[in-house]
């Protein structure tokens, strides 16, 4: 029940256009309008994505900085690793106790390759009790650890910024469980998201969350992140589909609040503090979830105007869906709000659409040095900036790019450039922000804080929310040890 | 497109049944086959519900015995409100300062009639900075408070258990804006949800959660409680649809968290805190709220097996939903697992169907005392305690009754009897609670832990959280003076 109007497939999807500086708005996604870097047909490319854990990523010249050096940031006091902790780290994880500099060079740089911490040994526990005695000593010793998932983060949050330990979650990797009456999902924190997303398919479900970084990303880390991505428009925000957490504190202590339960108001909700906190309140160490039925039909639309608009639909019947779908898309061809489309309902058709839209991050990564800027604006100003902001720099900006998310007013801008360079960061700091406030706007969507973005907290929250949160850090984590120099303010 | 066999309106639908005890189970509400008690035909009553803010309700012999005086509980060393204190509230609240007995009476006792405290005066503010000059002085004072909004609650969390001060947000009860094209509604925490609903539906949208209380329950208490209520399993819990609160602090402090925006990831997501925690953290004066597109079409399907079971679909095409519930039904009918049923899809009808689900609580409450239990339980033991209770309850109890939500795995469970009485209650406590707890269920699932259920967290919550919650609370409220003796476990 497709309008005829649509299913011609336009020439433009396989065809190279103007260039990037030409960008691309939206309603469920936005794509830029241009050729795809680094391959004539792009989306048909293996991904790197599938290995943005860096560890099989080959070496490029130049090397990344190291953060101590571009960042006015200073070590706090604690401890370094002696002998004495590497023997009591064997003795609890024992062969998983990392120290050969060529593997974790790969853990302390961020996949972007902007940030770079010089941290001299990984941990890979397998279980809560073994994260809970590392917990344990590294608190006694005043020992500052860096929790680590699949190190995809886009804010520098996921890497050590001096010598802290790095806690990874590679190795807790299990599914606990899965009720497939309620589509409870309880598995370990290391869990990567793609596996999680084919263990529940099997099953008839979906995880509500998808990203582009789902072939390496933890489970643990989308939930210490609060990760939104491409079905937060349908499935709402991790703090509503998240049931239960298990969370080591800071001092070793175990908080089990791993409930399947789908109700539970047995007083304060502890877990809603560990999602988002970057690991910073404590180690997400399991975590239950409920994933919604599997759609029984898909259809992916993606139009042309002045912007590209990719829009997904799910539903439990692919003759109603493609009926609604097709007036809906009938309205906007008919009104000239749409001027040319692709329609695809068969699975590859979908994925290679989507492929365009959760590619561009990397392709843009391609350019040289990314300023990523990632705004929660009212829907109305959502390409303001992007326009402004290429009057603004001139030729001192390769490309400045706007896509993201129209239906949760999510911006993700991007400007690129040959490589960092401080003139061209003067220009856009404090400007976006500043520009973002003014439109009561969250200089962070989605994609966290963590080391880059906060000391722009203060744009977005009052002065009486950054003392609260430094507040409950001290609470739960008085000594400072967990993933320190991330998500709080340096002066609150 | 409806199946043949469904749109006979049974005759049982306005046929006196057995009796209350043959009880209900159910998927997206149960209720219970039975006689209605007070009225042959029930839900065309005029309902009281829209009066649960009691104060017009017919004084009831006997009078409500004082909480002092039926628990165990013992008044916290808080000052009592001194002349002084009464021109100080007369300057911040100039003519909204009550002191009257009989004006203070409905507030005083819950609704339900079970628990009853002494305050002396009741605040009437009507902004957040009168709360916090009047917060302020009860922090200095050392003045304890009770916030209440409608005062619909089930376990004691909404009434004084001693002398503390009534803080009513009843005069605060404007809409401060809404969004129509994201659907995003913010007023302030005295607006009556029905007003809300009403208010959002004339501009195309609806609000996510829906209660039996909802003519009177302020959404401030809502959100306070973490209310769930008919559409949770629709629209998912508050956590997810509450965009923004402003709260003000045991000292005073305004916390003004009240962004509007879907996606916001500027550090922890303080608001979570206070959603749930029963104005014992805070309270809240301001909230920002999603609000879903309202549905175009809305079939209510209403059918008969070992339980009644009440079905409500929502969506954009009537005929493709009324085909979709169709075939359903003729499967569920088929299989003989549905044996009879009506179907409504007019507004008057479905609202006639609601009713008899809404309206249990209600008619539940003229027998007499209701001990009131709320469970979330696997689903399939959603109602094996309530026949096992029958058993052990023999005669003692009036009725035991199971209803709830069978999508969310929530079971209403209430034991009827003339009176309250000691040994009815040591016959279904603890063994309601362990029963609960070895299911690893919950002994709230939604209606929160008030005074009545605060000693019974721990069969449902560790140690650990206990503690981090009492940890919480003193940060937040070194004083203890928001609404003591409630939501926190009386040790731990």
């Amino acid at each position: 029940m497709v309008p005829h109007r649509v299913p011609r497939w336009p020439s433009w999807l396989f065809r190279a256009s103007p260039g990037w500086a030409q960008t691309a708005c939206a309603l469920r996604a936005w794509v830029p309008q241009g050729r795809w870097p680094g391959s004539s047909r792009g989306a048909g490319a293996a991904s790197p994505l599938a290995r943005r854990g860096c560890s099989s990523m080959p070496s490029q010249p130049p090397e990344v900085m190291l953060t101590q050096e571009r960042y006015p940031v200073r070590r706090l006091p604690f401890s370094t690793v002696s002998e004495q902790d590497l023997a009591a780290f064997e003795r609890i994880v024992p062969g998983r106790v990392t120290t050969d500099p060529g593997e974790l060079e790969a853990h302390n740089v961020d996949w972007l390759r902007t940030v770079r911490g010089c941290s001299k040994v990984l941990l890979r526990p397998r279980t809560s009790e073994e994260v809970s005695r590392v917990l344990r000593h590294c608190h006694e010793r005043n020992l500052a650890v860096n929790p680590q998932g699949g190190n995809t983060g886009m804010v520098g949050g996921s890497v050590p910024v001096f010598d802290e330990i790095i806690l990874s979650t590679a190795l807790m990797n299990q599914v606990i469980s899965f009720d497939d009456v309620s589509g409870t999902l309880v598995c370990q924190a290391g869990c990567v998201l793609e596996q999680l997303s084919r263990h529940v398919e099997e099953r008839g479900f979906v995880m509500p969350l998808d990203l582009g970084a789902k072939g390496s990303c933890h489970i643990g880390g989308n939930v210490a992140t609060n990760a939104g991505g491409l079905r937060f428009l349908r499935y709402g925000s991790l703090h509503g589909t998240v049931l239960g957490l298990e969370v080591v504190l800071a001092d070793g202590t175990v908080l089990n609040c791993l409930t399947s339960l789908r109700k539970d108001n047995t007083g304060y909700d502890l877990k809603q503090l560990f999602i988002g906190s970057e690991g910073t309140l404590g180690v997400i160490t399991a975590v239950s979830i409920l994933c919604p039925p599997k759609p029984k039909a898909v259809s992916v639309a993606f139009l042309e105007s002045p912007f590209y608009v990719l829009i997904e639909t799910s539903g439990s019947h692919a003759g109603h869906d493609a009926e609604k779908l097709g007036s809906f898309l009938e309205h906007a061809l008919g009104s000239g709000l749409v001027t040319d489309g692709t329609l695809a309902t068969d699975q590859r058709r979908v994925k290679m659409l989507w492929a365009l839209r959760e590619r561009i991050t990397e392709a843009l990564s391609l350019d040289g040095y990314v300023y990523k800027y990632d705004l929660s604006l009212p829907v109305e100003r959502l390409y303001d900036l992007v326009t402004s902001l290429r009057a603004r720099l001139g030729p001192r900006a390769k490309h400045v790019v706007g896509y993201g998310h129209l239906g949760d007013g999510n911006l993700h801008l991007n400007v690129t450039a040959e490589a960092f360079s401080e003139p061209l960061l003067a220009a856009l700091e404090p400007h976006v922000y500043e520009w973002t406030a003014a439109q009561r706007g969250s200089v962070s969507a989605e994609h966290g804080v963590g080391f880059k973005k906060r000391d722009a907290l203060g744009y977005s929250k009052p002065p009486t929310a950054l003392r609260l949160m430094c507040q409950l850090k001290a609470l739960l984590d008085p000594k400072g040890i967990l993933n320190p120099y991330k998500t709080l303010p340096t002066r609150a």
